[in-house]
C-alpha cells in the first residue's frame, strides 16, 4: 500500500498551458481511461465510447478518442464500456457522527465512491471551539479526496439553555471564512434567533456572505408560515431537516436547495424526492447528503453510493440521481468549476461504475489517482496529529459517587409526579411525558416496571463538579446498569442514563479515565466501552473497529434489556435542547417547544 | 416622468434585518404584488394566488399572503392574476452594436422587460483601450437595471493582422477584475491563440480566474475536433458562437454553457435548441443572449423579450425559455443569490406578463421601482458625460482626396486578377473571390457591371494618414457613390466602400469632422449621416432617433443598388480580421482561414 502525502491539485488558472497540451496531444497525459460511458452531469446523457485523460489531477480531454494524449509515461486503464462517473459530493455531513477522525472517515468512505464532502465540525466546535474547527480543517486539508469545511454557525447551540465548552460569535466567522478550507457557514440551526434577527445569526450570515461563501441551513420546523419565510429572507441557501415532501418543495420555491438526507438514522430522501418524481419540480435544486452516519452504517452499507442508490429506487433517473450527488453540490458551494462532473479543469475524481442502477463501485479515483477498487482502498492516508488538548478534554472536576445522582423529593413528599424525556424510536424529537414516582428515605426513586430511569448530565467542560438529575423513559433497561457518553449533542458534556446509581457513578468516572467515549456498566461491571479520546467524540482507530465496538455496546445494551433501534444514538441525542419536546442541559429540564427551563417535579 | 439618480440595492449582508422584518410582518414594505402567477424558475412551477412584498429594492417575501407586510406607505399594486416573470438578462452583448449608449440602450430595452445585461465593450476598448472600458463601466453602474462590465478579451482581436487603437495585456485585465462592476473576461476569441498557450490569452484568463469571475468563450470555428478540445482545456466558459445543434451539444458535455443568440442578424436559437427539445439535453446549461441588436430592432422588434418568445415557439415550455433567460444566466455568472428569480433577498427585478407565451410584458419593475408600463419608459435615466477623449477619436491626420484610393496595377499590366473580398449576404463569413479587373492610366478599375467596387481601410486611431486598397463584391452599388463607416469590427478604423473615388473621400473626410458614424455621399452629395460622435461607434442621441436615421441610411443604400439585408453592418464587418475568408485591414488584405496577409494581386 503506497504512502504518501496528498495535496489539492495546482489551480486551473495554473495548470490551464498543460492541461491545453495534454487536449492538443503535445504533451502526454498522466492518466488515460479509454471507453468508458461518460456520465455527464452537465448534458444529462450517457456518452458511451469516451475516452478521458488526465493530468497533474485534472482531466485535460474527455472525448472520443484520446490516443493523442497517450506517451511513454502514460498510464492507461480500459474501462471497458463501464459508466465513469464523477466522485460522488456528501453536501452535509457530520465526522464526528462516525465517531472516527476525519482521515478514518474518508478511509472509510473513498471505497464508496465519496470523493467530497462538506463537513460542519460542530460536534468539536461545542467542546474545543474555533480551535477544534482548525484541528480539523487541517486535517481535512491533506486528505486525497477534497473535504471542506462549513464553519459552525451555532455554538452553543441555544445560549442560555445549555453552556458548551466554547462559543462561537461573528469574529470567530469572520476569521474562518479566511482560512483556506472554508467553503462556508455550518447549518444555522437556531432558526428562531434568524426570524427574530438574533445578533450572533445576523453578524456570522453576513460574514459569510460578504465572503461569497455558502450559508448553510437548518430550519427543523414543520411550520411553514412567516417563521419560515423569516429565515430564508435572513440568508440560509440550503435546508436538510425537510422530511415532508412540502417541506422540499417550500425551500425550492424560495430559491434555498432542497438537501434530502440519508443517514444512519435519517430517511428522508423517499419522501422528498416526490417534488421531483410526482410533482415534477425541476431537479436541479435537489441535493444528496448523509449528515450523519454511523461507523456501522460507513463498514457495512456505504455512504455516498448508499444514497445515490437509494434515489435511483425511489424512481429517478440513474444520471439525475448522480447530479443530485455530484454537479448540483458543487454548484451550490460555487465549486462547478472545480469538481462534481468529469469535464476538462476539474479535478479528476473518478468512479468506475459496473452497474449504474445499483451504483456499483469498482474503482474510485480521486485527483487522477486510483485510490479504492473493489471496494478496498489502495492508499494508505498518514494519520493527523491531534495535540494534547483535543485529548484531554473530559473534565469532571471530582469524582462521581452514587449521591452525585440522588434526587431529592420536595420536603413530606411520599409520592411525585416528575417531567420524563420520552424517547421515540427512530425520531429526533422526544415526548414530554410526566410520572408518578415513589419516594424513599426523602429520595425520588424508578420506575424499571413502567421504563422510567434516571437521567444525568454531567458537566465536563469545566470541571464544575456538576450534575443535573432528571428522568427518562424509552430505553427499556430491565438490569442494574448505566451507559455513559460524552457524545451528548450538541453540547457534549455526559449523559448517563441508568437503572443504578453506582454503575452510573462508575459509567461517567470510566470516561473521565479514557478521555470520553461510551460505556456501558452493569453492577459494577464494564460490559463494553468505545474509546473516543478525541474531544471525548472521536475515536482515533479504524472505522471496522470502532463498528466492532459499537456493535458490541449495542448487543450488551439489547442484554440489559434496550432494543431500540440506534439506542445509543437516541442516548447521545437527549441533550439536544434545540429540537423539542423535552431534554436535559448543564441548565436543568429543558422544554423545547417553549425554550425555557422547567422544573423536574410537575406541580399541583 | 420622475428623473432620479440609481444605485443598486444594499447588499443582502447589510439588508437581512429588514428584510427579515418585512417577512415576519414587523416593519412595513416598499411595494406589494399582490395575486400574480409566480414563474418560479427555481421550481420550474408557475403558482397561482402569489404576492410579493418588496423593501429596499429586493423581495423580501414571496408567498400566499402578504397582507402582514402592508403598512401606511406601502405602495399595493394588484397583479389581477398575471403572470410574475423575473426581469429578463441578455447574458452576452455589446451596447456599441445598437450605435447608442449604455444609457439609451438600458432605455431602449428596459421596457421589453430586460432588466439585467452582460455587456462586452469590446469595439470601445479597441478604440480607447482601459479607459474606454472605464467609461462604460461607470456608465453601466449608474443604470437603474443591473448592467455588469465583461473585460475584454482580445484588444487587438488579431494581433500582428491589424493595428488597434489601442491593446490590452494580462495587467489589464487584472487591473480590471479590481473594479466594482466587472463580471468576468469577454468572449475569447483567440481561440486559436488558446489553444496554442498565447501568452496574453492565458494570462488574461488566469488573471480572470483568480478573481473568481466568468470566462467568456467565442469559439468561432465549426471543427469540434482537437482545437475546440484545447480551447475547453483553457478555461473559458460559455460560447455563444455555436450554430449547429451539435455545437450546442459539445459546449454543454464539455461542461461550458451554450449561449444561443437571437440578434438583430444572429439567429442560433432554432437549430441549437433542439438539443434540447429533440435531443433531450439538461435545459440548464443554455442561456440565451443576443449579442449584437441594432437600435431598428430594439425600437422595432425588441430584445430579451423577443429572445424568450422565439424561443418559446420553438417548442420549449415558458418557464423553461424563462429560466434561459433568468436563472441560468445569474447562476453562470455566479449571481443566482442576486437576481434571475423571484424568491427572497434576490433585487426585485419584476416583470408582470398578462400573455406568458407571447411574452406580454404590461410592467416592468427594476430593483423594486416600476420602470416601464405598457411598453413605455416611466422613468428618465440622466446621461453619462462622456469626455472630450471619447468624443474626438477620429484621426484622420490628412484630408483624404480620390488619389488615396487610387490602386496602382504592376507595371506594363493591361488587366489584373485580384482577391475580392465577398459578401455573404446575412452571414458573418465572407468568400475569398477573385476578379479580372481592366488596368487604364497604370491604375486597377472596378467592375460596376460584376458588382466589384472598391474598399479602402483608412487608419482613424492614430492620424498616419494610412491607407489600404482592395475590392469588394455582393454589395450590388449600381450607382456613383461611397458608404464610409467607423464602426469597423474590431479595430473600428474606418472602412470606406465605393464606385467612385470622389465620393470615398468626401465621405471619409465627413466622418473625421462629426467624430464618426456611417455616411452615405453619391456624387458629391451626403445622402445619409448617422453621427456616432462617442468612440465612432455611438451616438449621445436616443435609439428611436438613432434607428431613424439608420432607416434612412438603408433606404438611400437601397436607393443606390444596395439591398442586402443589414447591409450597413455587413459593410462594418469587412475588417473583421478573425472570421473567414478574406478581410481588410490597416496592415493588408488579409486570408483568414490562413491567418496572414496576402497580396492583393493574384499572381501567375
Amino acid at each position: 500500500m503506497a504512502r504518501r502525502e496528498f495535496s489539492a491539485p495546482k489551480p486551473w488558472a495554473e495548470m490551464a498551458p498543460a492541461l491545453v497540451d495534454v487536449a492538443m496531444g503535445r504533451k502526454p497525459a498522466d492518466l488515460v481511461v479509454r471507453n468508458g460511458r461518460w456520465v455527464n452531469v452537465h448534458s444529462g446523457e450517457i456518452i458511451a465510447g469516451t475516452d478521458l485523460a488526465i493530468v497533474g489531477g485534472r482531466f485535460a480531454y474527455c472525448g472520443p478518442d484520446a490516443s493523442h494524449t497517450i506517451g511513454q509515461g502514460t498510464k492507461v486503464v480500459d474501462a471497458g464500456g463501464r459508466y465513469l462517473v464523477p466522485g460522488l459530493c456528501d453536501a452535509h455531513m457530520h465526522v464526528e457522527s462516525g465517531m472516527v477522525t476525519v482521515t478514518e472517515f474518508a478511509r472509510a468512505v473513498i471505497p464508496h465512491g465519496t470523493t467530497s464532502m462538506f463537513i460542519d465540525p460542530h460536534e468539536i466546535a461545542n467542546v474545543l471551539g474555533l480551535e477544534g474547527v482548525r484541528l480539523m480543517h487541517d486535517e481535512a486539508i491533506a486528505m486525497p479526496v477534497n473535504v471542506h469545511v462549513q464553519m459552525p454557525s451555532c455554538v452553543p447551540s441555544a445560549p442560555g439553555l445549555e453552556n458548551a465548552g466554547a462559543s462561537l460569535g461573528p469574529e470567530d466567522v469572520a476569521e474562518a471564512m479566511s482560512w483556506p478550507n472554508i467553503i462556508g457557514l455550518g447549518e444555522v440551526m437556531n432558526f428562531p434567533g434568524v426570524a427574530a434577527n438574533d445578533p450572533v445569526m445576523v453578524g456570522g450570515i453576513a460574514e459569510t456572505m460578504k465572503a461569497g461563501k455558502t450559508i448553510g441551513g437548518h430550519y427543523a420546523s414543520p411550520d411553514l408560515g412567516l417563521p419560515f419565510h423569516g429565515y430564508v429572507a435572513g440568508g440560509p441557501e440550503d435546508d436538510h431537516e425537510g422530511t415532508r415532501v412540502e417541506d422540499a418543495v417550500a425551500r425550492v420555491r424560495q430559491g434555498m436547495k432542497a438537501m434530502l438526507r440519508l443517514g444512519s438514522a435519517w430517511y428522508d430522501v423517499a419522501t422528498q424526492i416526490k417534488a421531483v418524481t410526482e410533482q415534477g419540480l425541476d431537479p436541479r435544486n435537489f441535493i444528496l447528503c448523509t449528515d450523519d452516519s454511523h461507523s456501522g452504517t460507513l463498514v457495512h452499507d456505504g455512504h455516498m453510493d448508499r444514497v445515490v442508490r437509494h434515489a435511483i429506487q425511489q424512481g429517478l433517473k440513474p444520471v439525475t440521481a448522480i447530479q443530485m450527488a455530484t454537479i448540483n453540490t458543487a454548484q451550490h458551494f460555487r465549486l462547478e468549476r472545480e469538481l462534481g462532473s468529469i469535464a476538462p479543469g476539474r479535478r479528476a475524481d473518478l468512479l468506475i461504475v459496473s452497474d449504474l442502477a445499483e451504483m456499483k463501485i469498482d474503482e474510485v479515483y480521486g485527483r487522477g489517482v486510483r485510490l479504492a477498487r473493489g471496494g478496498r482502498l489502495e492508499v494508505d492516508i498518514p494519520a493527523y496529529d491531534y495535540p494534547a488538548t483535543a485529548r484531554n478534554t473530559v473534565k469532571l472536576g471530582k469524582k462521581l459517587t452514587a449521591a452525585d445522582f440522588d434526587i431529592a423529593a420536595p420536603a413530606g413528599a411520599n409520592e411525585v409526579r416528575v417531567r420524563v424525556i420520552g424517547v421515540i424510536e427512530n425520531q429526533a424529537p422526544t415526548r414530554a411525558l410526566e410520572a408518578d414516582l415513589p419516594v424513599e428515605n426523602g429520595l425520588v426513586g424508578m420506575d424499571r416496571r413502567n421504563d422510567v430511569c434516571q437521567i444525568a448530565l454531567v458537566e465536563r467542560h469545566r470541571g464544575t463538579g456538576g450534575v443535573t438529575n432528571g428522568f427518562v423513559s424509552g430505553f427499556g433497561y430491565m438490569e442494574d446498569c448505566a451507559l455513559a457518553s460524552t457524545v451528548a449533542h450538541d453540547s457534549h458534556h455526559m449523559i448517563v442514563v441508568g437503572t443504578n446509581k453506582d454503575d452510573m457513578a462508575r459509567a461517567a468516572n470510566r470516561l473521565g479515565e479514557v478521555g470520553g467515549g461510551v460505556v456501558l456498566f452493569s453492577k459494577g461491571k464494564e460490559l463494553a466501552l468505545v474509546e473516543m479520546p478525541i474531544a471525548g467524540l472521536m475515536s482515533d482507530q479504524r472505522a471496522e473497529v470502532v463498528a466492532e465496538k459499537a456493535e458490541k455496546l449495542v448487543e450488551a445494551m439489547r442484554a440489559m434489556g434496550c432494543t431500540l433501534n440506534n439506542a445509543y444514538m437516541q442516548h447521545s441525542l437527549l441533550a439536544l435542547v434545540v429540537i423539542p419536546e423535552l431534554r436535559i442541559s448543564d441548565v436543568g429540564i429543558i422544554d423545547v417547544t417553549r425554550f425555557e427551563k422547567v422544573p423536574l417535579f410537575v406541580e399541583g
